[in-house]
């Protein structure tokens, strides 16, 4: 779900390691999701929201974090008893930059868990959302890809399932931490405005970090 | 500024350095500020918000973050024209655990910036915020002190200041990443709800991070 760079990053790379992957966006024959199909095998199609939510056992929320509930909704209940993992975060562009994080949507509430609230028949797992795309795709490109990805979701087996999909992706399990239920996604999307400062003093988006104890 | 453990931390630390400090608090002798004063040697002292003010070149804000400003404001003038190294965190948690931050005082605002312009002559660097204060004051305890800490302020000459304060304490300079001016206090204060959920997951506050490039 979603045309942008990390749908386009998450489906080519899916996509290279034999996954089918169907891009999903608010219309049929949306411009970049017939780039996307055109670039990659033939594992790759597009459709609308609701058509690639019926497609998809697994639905990567990749869409803008102030459009995602809007955009999962127009999938209707196709998303039900699905594994949905969230990627997005609630960044609001509307007071300049470096964006803030959506009032309704920090602090005391987040993305994840309202998807979570408007899609209870959905396993939401929130990951990945903390890093530059290039990463998520690639944890090799620095570090020797020992650097941290956070996951949390109210069900262990969808997780499991998520962590089995990024261990192919090439992150390894003792670099995965698991945070707990939904509610941790306050954690990682309120991250962000510090993700922000960090790439505006160093630069360069391709970045994390490895946990020291 | 503050009678708790941040406070005993980094008073203790820089006397153990050879410096001077006076640990302030609402009133005058206090109970921990007593007892500071007697397990330390005899650069230690107590007194009040306003004589702790006076006396410092440099003033450690070790407050809890809800009664910050309230605190400071009680040392009156006696702040003016002295740099106040901000550790405090707006954590509110009259929520429930884990505490949120306090709404006025987060995503679009921060401690460190109400601070500053509470007292514009007073030069406010944050920094230190984003771990235990067991780490604060000795970096070397994981992983041989390679591990990040942020600051940031307007003021260069004094984030210059506390960044060799921050070396004596045993900060590699190469550890220490400058995020600008003060309102990136918003990025390392709103990092604190992520550090609460690891900290849960890790059962133990002993940790933080490496900057991987």
């Amino acid at each position: 779900m979603g045309t942008g760079m990390v749908g386009d990053a998450i489906g080519s790379k899916l996509i290279s390691l034999g996954h089918s992957v169907m891009m999903g966006s608010r219309t049929k024959n949306n411009e970049k999701a017939l780039a996307f199909v055109s670039k990659n095998s033939d594992n790759a199609s597009e459709g609308t929201f609701a058509e690639a939510a019926r497609f998809g056992e697994i639905i990567f929320n990749c869409t803008k974090g102030e459009h995602s509930l809007d955009a999962l909704k127009s999938a209707g209940d196709a998303l039900n008893g699905k594994i949905l993992v969230d990627i997005a975060n609630p960044l609001d562009f509307s007071q300049g930059m470096p964006p803030t994080l959506l009032p309704a949507l920090s602090n005391s509430n987040s993305l994840g868990e309202e998807i979570q609230k408007a899609f209870p028949d959905t396993k939401v797992v929130k990951t990945l959302n903390t890093m530059w795309n290039g990463l998520m795709v690639n944890p090799n490109l620095i570090g020797n890809g020992d650097h941290i990805n956070y996951i949390c979701g109210n069900d262990a087996d969808a997780k499991s399932k998520v962590i089995s999909i990024l261990n192919e992706v090439g992150w390894k399990k003792e670099n995965i931490l698991d945070l707990g239920d939904i509610s941790a996604a306050r954690g990682t999307e309120g991250y962000l405005p510090l993700w922000l400062r960090i790439y505006g003093a160093t630069g360069s988006g391709a970045f994390n970090f490895k946990l020291v104890k």
